[in-house]
């Protein structure tokens, strides 16, 4: 409906805008953290529990998702929860316990800001910024995060057009930060036997639309640990860059989200399919030196 | 799927979280703005343009809705805008126009915050706080506006059901201000005749499941000045405590919205048509006493 | 996506095609049944059970509603339900027990059919003839719709855009059959507090692109009995030429949809409370002479 | 809402109606036409047009499908169409055209039927019965399928819930029919960038509550073909037993869902990535044992 001044229509019909449109950058964004590429020939995986809940856990996920593969270790500090009675996350305390998982393993760390007020903190510990699904058309925070010096985890809001996902990606880039990962994490539709609708379909337009790295999380996608390993593997076979997924060292224990999460031995199995799927792609995926000796 | 200490399930099967519950307060929580009684018998109307433009602008409309019988005067401040090249809003100097033309007409103004490091500075401006259909799951600014000593239009997420609607309600009150107005503002579906698809539905289960004033949006709910008039018809015959409408005093030049902005004449044939369902309903249009005379 | 060669887009960008576009046909459609008009000045109250289960309920509730005001019976003998295991209508038997409460009251009968080999049998018994939401889509029916000589009650599909809805029952006009009732009954969306969400956006939107006869079932619209009321009131104030609602002499009995249908004596309320509205409106309710003595 | 006296919830808390239910068969289904398994290890291919449009057509396009590496010839005789102005099909002239290719390729032939009364002549030409998206509710249709004793290639509707869709499989295995091939083929969701939503988690969930087969659909799942290839390794990734797609010999000059057909060429790359993740996934493509020598 609005006209957009800064939007360039693309040889495919595409309205998405300027900076984040394939036209303007034919060449595919690849985002290096700490040496992990991202975007490039090799497929990433991001793991860790939903919420950091106290040192040990995460320290011993942390442990089991680096010796299972995973590249890059995530966990929530601020967690958005439907309800204010819910555990709200660490907070400050929840990022150094990160920081210390970090250390301890070597992995990058990806962690969602909510308010303005504390990028600048999370910024300070993170490797990767997210920006989490009810955030997507947090306006202000986008600019935020367009200022700030760290590649940026973008998700796919659970009720928005992939039209105006990219428009709110050109946000970030319109401030100057173009290290942005893509992360489609399901839709919001009538189906009930899924927490949402993963929509797969969204891998391959966006790569189409725009030149920056796509990534799946078929953790919030389903919301149940039963179907994560047949949508991680769909979602690499559909074209993605790399998937995020929930792991817990004990999953019936989380504070949020266990229904979805894997216990570790599962995450191993997954990594070994994700690594067939991966060479039928003619990809391969990126593995620690510690693993590949 | 998540467990919520605060929850109390009432009579009705409500899953509606402690405070905001109609069980915990069985009395209807009428808001008084200036005098202005929301939440009451009588209906409440709630009119402007959707952007502030300049002064000339908010000045004409503000005088047309007040003598067409508006309440409240609506204009935003701070837009949140699909793209970020279009129009973002005139920010405090918005503010300033706002608070002249309620210096002229009398009416109190509601204004939208988008971020929590503005807070400060809308409260001192506006009559009454909105939280846009993007914000509803900002959870920082939910949290402030609990703080703050202003009325909130707390507006429905596109999105979110009405549990998650009135679990994110509960964020503002849980912070101690109980001064909520609901509104319903249209959900987003597939059918694609109207910008979204306006939920009365949801004004009887509001009303049934909380003891707040509900008041409903039809400009954003249809996208269609046209379809206006027809839908604040039905909204208050479905038993809301008023409507809130977008007015311009020129649709076609307007910098954002014009399409679904009734025209000042438009208006004023509206709230004597309200004014006869009002009626119907046994209820009656809150009137200024200068139109009363 | 389609291009339809009998389609003619009208001044308001329509898509509707030929023969249901208000274009091609300025007046309204009045379609008289038994000497009751619906589409006219006069708003028109259908009412019954869900299903027809036996003669003594059939009967008890057609004379319930007809001394509360109804127009029309409603009651189905060919039942769509979700399991082959539930209880599938009466067939023939319940239309011969519709055609006894005819008798007995007065009241036209409207009823559903599902299958082009029982177009002629349900043709032979009911004053309307009830095209479901489920059956929305079912060409080959539609088709013989419009060879049958007799009015046909034709209910969006649960699922069905209204572009979608318009072309289809250009279906049953172009076989030669113009009298359609259109009858909003909710679509699907994410929302769970309600069966469907009630659209009532549609009734002016095909207001104004046909030439139609629009009615509201606000009973399968939301789902619950307690809705009800203020949906069909909202639904006349939203412009629509009647209402459709389940009424069932005991509903904790019914067979089906027992939860969504009202009791005789909350019949009886509605309609007053209806004629309130309509009055308002300008219109009013279609009244038998004995009511009106 | 409805209780189904036939249902048996079994341990993964499926509401899954009792024959369809895998816990009153945990042996897989597996169907046999004409030496073809589908449900066993080898993934199955259908290829073909839209709708049979005259003999070259069909003849030339099953001959490409064939030599590409094709199991099964879709085609449509009879075609549901939104508009009652587009090509509805040829009937029982298509049904000869495809028995005509049939008799050159060998390939079996799969063709929807819309109607009762066409049932019989359906089953006469057909190998297998396909029941389309728009039909899946249409209970008498499926009940004669039941009957009938032809696989039947089931498609989901696509507005249609998985416990619906089950339960609707239900009408066709209660009636004596137990060879039932699911489709899913996207569902109707806010999304407009695709013509459904492909919901590939179905896969799963339906092949965990369920013993029957299921395939994917591409074609309609995404309604643009440069989207069927990525989205039909995704489906063979998320476990399904194959996949129907969409191939004409001269896509632009279709009559229908020209948009959303491969070209030959594209439709014999597209086997040999297939190939691929099939065997990533521990399985092979069914192939001709012409193709084989």
């Amino acid at each position: 409906m609005e006209t957009h001044k800064g939007d360039n229509p693309n040889k495919y019909g595409s309205s998405a805008p300027n900076l984040v449109n394939r036209q303007t950058n034919a060449k595919d964004t690849v985002i290096n953290v700490n040496g992990i590429e991202i975007g490039g020939e090799e497929i990433v995986i991001i793991a860790g529990p939903c919420a950091v809940e106290n040192m040990e856990q995460i320290l011993e996920t942390a442990r089991a998702v680096y010796s299972g593969g995973a590249n890059i270790l995530r966990g929530g500090a601020y967690k958005p929860r439907t309800s204010p009675y819910s555990f709200q996350g660490l907070g400050e305390e929840g990022l150094r316990y990160l920081s210390q998982a970090r250390k301890e393993t070597g992995l990058p760390v990806v962690t969602e800001v909510m308010d303005t007020r504390e990028m600048e903190l999370v910024c300070k510990y993170a490797d990767i910024i997210q920006i989490g699904s009810r955030s997507m058309h947090n306006f202000p925070l986008l600019k935020e995060a367009g200022k700030c010096r760290k590649p940026v985890l973008f998700k796919r809001g659970l009720m928005a057009t992939i039209d105006e996902y990219l428009h709110a990606a050109e946000y970030i880039l319109s401030e100057g930060n173009r290290e942005i990962i893509l992360c489609e994490r399901g839709i919001r539709t009538f189906e009930t036997s899924t927490r949402n609708t993963l929509d797969l379909s969204a891998v391959p337009v966006l790569k189409r639309q725009t030149h920056l790295p796509v990534i799946v999380d078929p953790s919030h996608g389903t919301g149940h640990s039963w179907l994560v390993p047949a949508m991680a593997k769909a979602a690499i076979a559909a074209g993605a860059d790399g998937i995020m997924v929930e792991v817990h060292n004990k999953p019936l224990e989380a504070l949020s989200d266990g229904q979805q999460s894997l216990y570790p031995e599962e995450f191993v199995q997954l990594v070994k399919d994700l690594d067939k799927i991966s060479q039928a792609m003619g990809r391969r995926l990126f593995l620690h030196k510690s693993l590949l000796a």
